[in-house]
């Protein structure tokens, strides 16, 4: 296979965060992840340097065979530097395991980043799909279909009793993760986002900021998923997460209703400001950036700002950390720079719509 | 003399505020006070009522046939209610002292507020001109042809040896207060307003904040004006006044420019947010505006917002006081609902730009 820079992706359509789709005024995306081991190889973790060759060589193949992806890029983790990495990360398009990989290890990305697969991340294969809105049954489709041809190439470590076996056995089962990305600013507005995280931890579901650990409510942003891969089916698993993600969803909506009618002073204050900062601000740090594009988000929601379209505020809250600041300004940036840099690149792409 | 109401005011195009002078990057404008009083008719403070109603009668009198004034709006202060007084001092066209007062007097005003005089203030007669920018020579000009007129049909309380006598001492001799009203807000930026305070004030000027005691630099704004009413003629103070200003101007000139030199992005964040917040805020306090207005003013300066005239911003500092919203407003409004309403009304001013 060819390989890829990684500034291709920098001027690409991501489809799940450009296109439209289910419930997407408050559900950002939905993410499903597959982990699938090749029979008779060991796992990344204890594989020799000559394994994990043939890990990549094996999947590439398949994936070509298989024709499982129509048009793809493809990187391998030791070609690109810190920065390359990061975006990836960035991107959602990679873990913090893969890009911190020194060894062998690979990604295939479908070239609108709607599926893809690491190779060699904690498992052989980390397989997944994500889509705009809630739409979890149609992701599993798709990444179920693409794991159904991957299967025809390649013979995965299945046990008929447990499922599909895994390195860290707390995915051992589906081996699957499924996970939606919610916009919550109501919630957190209105007080009410520990109890609705409290009462979701109890049914075995988790639900954490999406810029990892101890950034809290940074955006408003979280990520809905499973704890649990085993004594279901996928779609067992995908149902109850569904209903769940179904009353969320409700309990935001009555929230933003409840402001609009008690606190729209309030309410429009906290949006009008982000958006006129944003708009115009010369400094920005990354966390005024972040809660900034969660209350426009709210406002583009609410009917308030015709000139900004929803996915231009989905795709600045990619295109404000730090990797990709560095990406567009082409040189490292100190934090001081980036603050400068990333209030530049929001006048423009606010005034751009 | 047909009253006026203080409605009649607010549509009124405000020459001082509107129009162009000198120096009006930084001067927002030019004022002179004459203090007179009628020969053998006691001051106001220890007039009877009879003597009260005498001067108002023989001022208004004098105005009428010395065609001092071409077309103007009068208001008796007993007619007045407390909203109403306090616009003639938010529009700065009577002293706190007047708006105070519970006895007989009274306000001539030009239609185009650029000239006034107060009855029964602290003096039988304070009159007052105001032009835009830096400019108090022509004031003068304009304010001592009043002055001639008046004296022509009046006889005023004069001494050879001290010159015009006033009620209180430290007005004997010219009875003039010159003073400018000057916008710098690259002084405070640069932190060097306290010394030019100071400077100032020991070559015997007087540098006070726009807004009334201990309001520091609420908007930047602070006026300047002599201390002494003795011992020179009225040009020879305007002169040493005017000296003193342009300095002052130099210094902010300077100051502006070093810091668009050496801190731009500085300089444009606070510039820029303060005009996102004026153009998108929903509640906005009277401390925050003023603040904002300054910076906003600065950039307009700087030629930052094409699509914002300096004389909108002037006449917000006037706009946004608490008498003159709740007069927009036709209703009383507490604390709270003036932070929605003068959100509201900037919100307005500035997309009519």
């Amino acid at each position: 296979m060819d390989m890829h820079s990684v500034d291709e992706l920098l001027g690409n359509r991501v489809s799940w965060l450009a296109d439209k789709g289910p419930e997407d005024d408050i559900a950002i995306s939905s993410r499903i992840r597959l982990a699938r081991n090749i029979l008779g190889i060991p796992f990344p973790v204890s594989a020799s340097q000559s394994e994990l060759v043939k890990t990549v060589a094996a999947v590439e193949m398949a994936v070509k065979a298989s024709k499982c992806f129509e048009d793809v890029f493809q990187f391998e983790l030791r070609d690109l530097n810190k920065t390359d990495r990061q975006i990836l990360l960035e991107r959602r398009l990679a873990s913090r395991e893969l890009i911190n990989k020194q060894t062998m290890a690979s990604l295939i990305v479908s070239r609108d980043e709607s599926s893809g697969l690491m190779i060699n991340e904690e498992d052989h294969i980390r397989l997944q799909a994500m889509r705009p809105g809630c739409q979890l049954r149609e992701v599993w489709a798709e990444v179920n279909e693409i794991d159904d041809k991957l299967s025809r190439e390649l013979d995965f470590s299945f046990d008929e009793k447990l499922g599909y076996l895994t390195s860290c056995p707390t995915n051992v089962g589906t081996a699957m993760r499924a996970s939606v990305m919610l916009h919550l600013p109501g919630l957190v507005l209105s007080d009410q986002i520990s109890s609705v995280i409290h009462g979701v931890g109890k049914l075995g579901l988790a639900v954490r900021g999406i810029f990892g650990e101890g950034t809290s409510n940074l955006g408003n942003l979280f990520q809905v998923s499973n704890q649990s891969t085993l004594g279901e089916s996928e779609l067992q698993i995908i149902d109850r997460l569904d209903a769940v993600l179904k009353q969320i969803i409700n309990h935001e909506k009555n929230a933003r209703q409840f402001l609009l009618e008690n606190r729209q002073n309030f309410l429009m204050n906290q949006v009008g400001r982000a958006y006129g900062v944003l708009r115009h601000a010369y400094v920005i740090s990354s966390e005024e950036t972040l809660n900034s594009l969660s209350a426009l988000r709210l406002g583009v929601d609410m009917g308030m700002f015709s000139s900004v379209e929803i996915h231009t505020v989905n795709e600045l809250f990619i295109l404000v950390q730090p990797s990709h600041l560095q990406k567009y300004a082409g040189r490292e940036l100190s934090s001081e720079e980036r603050d400068i840099f990333r209030a530049s690149l929001i006048r423009e792409r606010l005034r751009k719509n």
